[in-house]
């Protein structure tokens, strides 16, 4: 038989829709499915490297975005009951209370496993994100490698 | 002809996403189509029971959780435009002089027509919220029980 | 080999997601597929035409639903850091910078391009818009409709 395949277009940018992608993506590599995820928008914030920032040959408007929107997984708002960043303190609080993995854990998870990271062309230049700001496994694709992945796929959602 | 499947991830606990899962689950239904609704992070607010309510042996974090979170359908807020309550009850109102159904309508058509509901195990676990706190049609599910149902199915959203 | 089919539930009414939407519906109309949009509750304010608004024979709150949302693309604001509108011209300064397409040339791509448009029958009826306020090519259909369309399809997506 042959295989399954999950594909997740991660939109958003924010912390709880993050871990529901993620552990999606872990689960899914867990049952040997293959995995892709596009990042376009927000979603790219997931896979900013903090260490990797660079500044240089940004327009203002650029810098401006680069300074204003989350650095990388522990840096991502809530969608939902956010308070400026106590709910979603309270938040990561109960899942260490229960012992569960953080996002940045989910996300090693799913870079160890496999999965595979494609980063939208488009947004990355609209936002002047530059390539060696992401983690180094993102790989900057169009829609149209996204739809070709995404139409051969078993399960495909927009986060 | 194998029957035709619809599966819905429940994300956002929000008034008006709730609304367009449970018309489309409702509408399929009607189609003879298999509905499977799975409940995980906010979305699982839509289905606690405002009478079922329970504090016992429950953390800080999860008693202030379970107060500060909607108890049920109706307390959900809207997505967009709520202005504290405002939008949303100028919305309730039109439904009414449309005489369209409300949530709750739309969410007891689901329950008699057979969807099946599934909760998210990890969710309920981070959340502290008990299984005797939801409807009793609920099952606490694994991702990967989610997954594989998803698989099997003719359209899967993420709402 | 039959035609690959996109079909895209348009729920949300913001800038950004319905910038997402129309780039995707965009790329699979230049990869041969067939699109469906269908658009639902704030999804429609994307397709009202600021020119053919009517308040004529509407309720008050049909009349202040009409006068408090957006009236067609460029209105809509951005699902994050809109900040009142300031993030929002940010962004399109961005776009703009890039010589990228904005949301209205998108808009009139799909539309040129023959991506099939659906408008949610509920929605139109509750928020008491009118058939006349939106683009021609809408068609007002209901769920069993879109469901039977979405059934067919390759590539599913709630945005």
């Amino acid at each position: 038989m042959a295989e399954k395949k999950l594909s997740l277009l991660m939109f958003s940018g924010e912390y709880d829709k993050a871990m529901a992608g993620l552990i999606l993506a872990n689960a899914a590599r867990d049952m040997e499915m293959d995995v892709t995820m596009f990042f376009a928008f927000w979603g790219l914030m997931l896979l900013r490297d903090p260490d990797r920032m660079n500044q240089e040959d940004k327009t203002v408007y650029e810098k401006m975005m680069a300074w204003m929107t989350p650095k990388g997984p522990e840096q991502l708002p809530l969608s939902r009951m956010n308070f400026s960043g106590l709910g979603k303190l309270m938040l990561t609080e109960m899942i260490e209370d229960n012992e569960a993995p953080k996002l940045i854990h989910f996300l090693k998870g799913a870079r160890k496993k496999n999965v595979k990271f494609y980063g939208c062309k488009l947004s990355v230049e609209i936002m002047g994100f530059k390539p060696e700001e992401f983690i180094p496994e993102l790989e900057i694709v169009d829609a149209q490698t996204y739809l070709r992945d995404a139409m051969e796929s078993d399960v495909q959602l927009f986060i």
